[in-house]
């Protein structure tokens, strides 16, 4: 019995739903209880969709199936096209989920078809959710350097003629963090090929991507972003549309209302989209601090050992670099601050902030050095001479004319306040996730110019009254929220002692 | 900003899911991929709901929110009536699903908190899943007891004045296994308290909800079934409108496309419900054998003390019983089969089948034993005497009366084959999972005449071209898939050795 295709008007997000009538002619409505899975075929397509139940015959008829977005754009076919329907089989993978949760060590191969299933949209995301919480539990480095694998396999694998293509990552979690934007251009201008894809602000303030699009577009196809690194040996897009391990978005989708934050899937997350990307040399910035991702330096380590198994398996020349992570890194926290504290150290004003520019230039010495034709340790004075020169800026600016430079740049928000120090002293500490907690509540990133300006950093000292930092809105709803939440709490640690009488202060 | 409540005729099963417009005037498009929960409030009603877009305004309008079934349902408000809405907070719960994920043991308070927000419908299926894979990776005994407590508690909890309440529980997966239809008149003749609440096939051909149903309503509310048993002393009625433990059918729904099936988790279901219903006595059948759902003595024993364990502590008297699950019980496999078996028994025709009378006998006589006024080990005699006086019959005439006895009963599908023995030989045994599966593709248990009637049994003899078994349906369709099936496979052995030379047969 063939059902007509029609389009429902609904986006249900990343997951295919299906609809199907209460009085559906192709399956009795008893039938609907025992199951939630629905395969479709049309030809040798086939869709896996979740399903939903039509009370009303308007909505859909009993002769029709509705297809969501994005299963019918999934399906790709026209509306009123005749396709079959039956009770979804379970993918076969499944089975080795079953086992996973039983304690089981799964194969390359079970894993293999695990994430093409994936990948094929034939898992729902309770299925998913059942997937990674096994793997929670416990995994291998095999299963781990095979699910890394696997991921890398499952989207486009971009290959580069360049015999050297260098990368780098930062596991976030820092405020402000945004070296990406500088290491990028020094690099380039150096001349290795850097193209560097980024994402967006998931629960952070800003992306990388968010930033850059401050300043110029990034929403290149592959295509695309070829010519932007033929022309510039750089680039700063957004990975969206390149399709890099798609698998790895699916499983974070997941993973993120879940909280599921393991070493293993952070590892296997970045190193699928690297591999896919085709870097040979790669820089990972891993930050460790009181209120960044990672708490403390054995834990670091452990990610570090990770990394370097899966790179060395895989056959990318890695090198993980842990960092302090104990404050927020430049003083703008938003992206159109931080696009400002960006563009200040790559044209060497003097107020750019100090931490920003070393943090840079460290990371950008450490991929300048697997330049074989560098003299080892070299790559730091080299970065130096390239930012101090300009030739970073002008690789820059190349590189936002290439991928399209904005004509107009978006303001900071109009509303404002300044939060002030309640005691004078001197700043011990700034609270990663608070400050980042604060600049979202302004509105960051949706609202590019919403955001946290920071005018005192670590080790400075502070009288009362004199301000902390100035949140920037865009809407007055946002500006009422994030003001309220600073005067909670403002996320410093400032020590009281006198100066002058010396104590704990550095 | 106040949003107007859209009922939205589609039935998303056991989710609550919400429709917002993607020009909503109270959240901005955007912010719908960071987050896919919705708090709905309305005065000190809140709901947590999944979020899709509606792509077309006359689907959901900008000032509106459209609540799909049951979410309508579950908030309780008419349509049109305002709400407010905002990103749902986790529940707070879930962040004791994360310890378990990485390893922790929760305390009961944690597990009190995590049923209390699933009975509530404020995790969606993939939190459940999440909780349900981390605790099929391991679960302390105390954990399993604070779990079959805190589901307990979370629905109706049934409670009788009679000192003794007697419950029965077969843990499943024997085909034709309908000894309850016949324990239960046996017992309520002797004079316990038996008021039995039986499920409807999920995965099997037929329950005994379904199989009592070809004689009577099933479909009593508590007060009704109340009724029923204060004038019988037993019922037999369907469990879904008394709300025993409603967070085990929320967790069923996820257990089983996810085919998790840990000793852990059947025990919490069950004996979450058995609590719930006030049962002080409670025998438990634990089928095993090759294609039964436990497999071995051993296995059978795990479960048995884990029962033992959490009966011990919450108070009810229990006893676990293995039996011979190596083949299906009776003759007929799917409702009215079964029903003709079970009264075929009661009413102690010559043709009854043998196994399933002597099989309830024993679990009846086993709950009569409990009985303070027998005599210890007296039960068995004084259920024969039940049975063959024709007290049992009577009894059951009761109940059925009482529940509402159905004027037709429901006549064998219309269709039928027989499928014949390929060789000469002796039964050796009969696949309860290949039988189940020809008698559920035959139709049963929608299908109520739909099902399989064995005519040969394990250590029949057979010659060849003799029938095996009878497949009814009611429909050329479930007919002509069940008979294909039983040609490809029947889910008998034959053992071809000569029987007048010996051998290896019985």
């Amino acid at each position: 019995m063939k059902l007509r295709i029609r389009r429902v008007p609904l986006d249900t997000l990343r997951e295919n739903v299906a609809v199907l009538s209460a009085s559906c002619i192709a399956l009795r409505p008893e039938a609907f209880q025992a199951f939630k899975r629905l395969e479709i075929t049309h030809g040798d397509r086939v869709l896996i969709a979740s399903l939903d139940i039509a009370l009303d015959p308007s909505f859909v008829a009993p002769d029709q199936i509705g297809l969501t977005e994005p299963a019918f754009r999934r399906l790709g076919l026209r509306e009123g096209a005749e396709v079959s329907i039956a009770p979804a089989r379970r993918p076969q993978s499944l089975s080795s989920v079953g086992l996973k949760i039983a304690g089981a060590t799964l194969t390359g191969a079970q894993i293999e078809e695990v994430v093409q299933d994936i990948a094929g949209y034939r898992y729902s995301d309770m299925e998913i959710a059942a997937f990674l919480v096994s793997c929670a539990g416990f995994m291998t480095s095999s299963e781990l350097l095979d699910l890394t694998c696997a991921m890398a396999n499952a989207g486009t694998k971009i290959r580069w003629t360049s015999p050297i293509i260098v990368d780098k990552h930062c596991i976030g979690g820092i405020p402000g963090n945004r070296t990406s934007m500088i290491v990028v251009p020094i690099v380039a201008a150096h001349g290795l090929v850097i193209p560097k894809t980024s994402s967006r602000a998931i629960t952070s303030p800003a992306g990388t991507a968010d930033t850059m699009e401050v300043l110029a577009n990034v929403d290149l196809s592959v295509t695309q972003m070829r010519e932007v690194v033929d022309a510039c040996k750089g680039c700063l897009v957004w990975g969206g549309h390149v399709n890099l391990s798609p698998v790895d978005d699916i499983l974070i989708g997941v993973e993120r209302p879940l909280n599921l934050d393991t070493r293993e899937q952070m590892v296997a997350s970045i190193m699928s989209k690297k591999l896919a990307a085709g870097a040979t040399h790669l820089l990972i910035d891993v930050p460790v601090g009181p209120t960044a991702k990672v708490r403390n330096t054995s834990e670091a380590l452990r990610l570090r050992k990770l990394f370097e198994y899966v790179s060395d398996q895989i056959g990318i020349n890695v090198e993980v670099i842990i960092t302090d992570g104990s404050s927020p890194i430049g003083c703008g926290v938003g992206p159109v601050l931080e696009a400002r504290d960006v563009m200040a150290v790559l044209q060497n004003e003097p107020f750019a902030p100090r931490d920003l520019r070393e943090k840079s230039l460290q990371l950008a010495g450490a991929l300048i050095d697997r330049d074989p034709a560098m003299r080892g340790g070299s790559g730091y004075g080299r970065a130096v001479e390239i930012l101090d020169s300009g030739a970073a800026l002008a690789a820059m600016n190349r590189i936002i004319d290439a991928q399209g430079r904005n004509s107009v740049v978006p303001a900071l928000g109009a509303f404002h306040a300044d939060v002030l120090a309640p005691r004078s002293g001197v700043v011990l500490a700034a609270d990663c996730l608070r400050i980042s907690q604060l600049a979202r509540l302004a509105g960051a990133p949706l609202a590019r110019g919403a955001g946290l300006d920071l005018l005192k950093r670590t080790g400075d000292k502070v009288e009362q009254g004199e301000p902390l930092f100035r949140i920037y809105a865009a809407e007055p709803s946002h500006f009422e929220l994030a003001t309220t939440a600073a005067r909670e709490a403002n996320g410093f640690t400032i020590d009281v002692i006198s100066l002058s009488g010396g104590g704990v202060v550095q």
